[in-house]
């Protein structure tokens, strides 16, 4: 029994998010469907971070056990031609026998990108939040530094969430400007339902002055989800990466070269 | 009678192309019909530049005439909510009686995006060529600079281009690495069919190795499209932006900056 660990990508357009259900696309059925081929026999994978319908991902990272063995270039070339050309597997490598997708993982990287400008966009339609009123990315960055280090989150939570707890560790929110676009990328251990579309609501709602600039820190005081901003949509929303500890040898995104070297998992 | 002029953003994916061809859906097509029901009579859009199956616009610009009057919000509001989501009317401004969105131009800003990495990928599939051969970007730059000026481009020329004249004047192609994209960047005062493809085809075949960084130059030269490289796929493709002299009021990309001050109409 061998256990592979691939790097996939996709465009959440089509799907109704990674967790298979009966009856829908999902992007976890396409790839189990692929591999399966691929492996003459069943397959099931395990993900870092399911995402939800819409959303997309430039690195999700999943798991399987295989009794079959195959070389890693036929996990890739292989499930690729079994899969639509809105999933991409981008690298496969051996894991080791505890490696595990989610539980191994230190930390998630996700951007939230925004299209700021008086019109909707064609070519950027399912891949960017429209928001015509005028964002001050600058005002949106300092507002979220209050999220960084340990907190009670439950003002960003999805009331579906099924989190034990409602703590996280927000290592870093970068929120630039880029034409007319603006980027929002965070990075914690890991994020509660709902948080990333619910931290981008709040952000927006203050960078468009409708909100002052520490109500990220006043929202996190009363624990309270009613009193925020509405959940921003799904389709802004890529997962952009997954952290391991080195020994896994899993392709770490350059981004997490700002994580403080003693980063590791928070249980 | 009022003479208008749109700028129009379009994923040109899904389309035959710009032009009007009977039991396809064309850029064209989708816009007529959806100022014909703004005006509640047949408009007919003439363009600066017809793109092919494909090819996307950033901004392409058209002119109609209506002997109604509709206030701009209406023409730009009301057009879109009678446009599918992939074609987008971003401006529209009242031009002058001798405005033509074709003759009037005096030059055309096009954009090709590689993607060179050893993978396709799921989001770019449609607005990205895909190339896993490492390109030498500066390579690709230097050799563009041999076709600045004005040149006979018969090599780089479709077969089907039905121009009079094989002539263009070639401002600046700037071509630049951007992470694992590499983007060219084009100006002339206009182009022939399939031009720009050809020209990223041939600076592809340099970028790799597989030609010599002065095959532009002897590709001029020769005037035989024969000899030159495969057209590029459409889907890399975008039209950026159209210049106007400034009396006509019609906004323009920063890029056109770059131009010289005496640019004007070539006959």
């Amino acid at each position: 029994m061998s256990r592979i660990v691939l790097g996939v990508e996709y465009d959440g357009s089509r799907y109704a998010g990674w967790q298979i259900q009966v009856g829908k696309a999902t992007v976890q059925g396409e790839l189990e469907r692929a591999l399966t081929n691929i492996a003459a026999q069943t397959v099931t994978v395990l993900c870092a971070g399911r995402t939800d319908a819409g959303v997309h991902a430039l690195e999700q990272v999943v798991h399987f056990d295989c009794p079959v063995e195959r070389d890693l270039r036929g996990w890739v070339m292989g499930g690729n031609s079994h899969l639509p050309d809105d999933i991409r597997i981008t690298w496969a490598k051996p894991a080791v026998y505890d490696f595990h997708a989610r539980y191994s993982a230190i930390a998630r990287f996700y951007r939230y990108v925004i299209l700021n400008r008086a019109m909707k966009s064609a070519l950027l339609r399912d891949q960017a939040t429209w928001c015509y009123q005028t964002l001050d990315a600058e005002r949106m960055h300092r507002a979220a530094q209050h999220l960084l280090g340990e907190h009670d989150f439950s003002s960003f939570r999805a009331q579906s969430c099924q989190s034990v707890s409602p703590n996280r560790l927000m290592y870093f929110i970068d929120v630039v400007r880029d034409g007319d676009k603006v980027v929002i990328d965070l990075c914690a251990n890991a994020f509660l339902h709902h948080m990333v579309r619910n931290i981008a609501g709040v952000l927006i709602d203050i960078g468009s002055g409708k909100q002052p600039e520490d109500w990220t820190l006043h929202l996190l005081g009363i624990k309270d989800r009613a009193q925020a901003a509405s959940t921003a949509p799904p389709h802004g929303l890529h997962l952009g990466g997954v952290f391991y500890p080195e020994r896994y040898g899993v392709p770490a995104h350059p981004v997490f070269l700002k994580l403080p070297k003693d980063a590791k998992r928070f249980d």
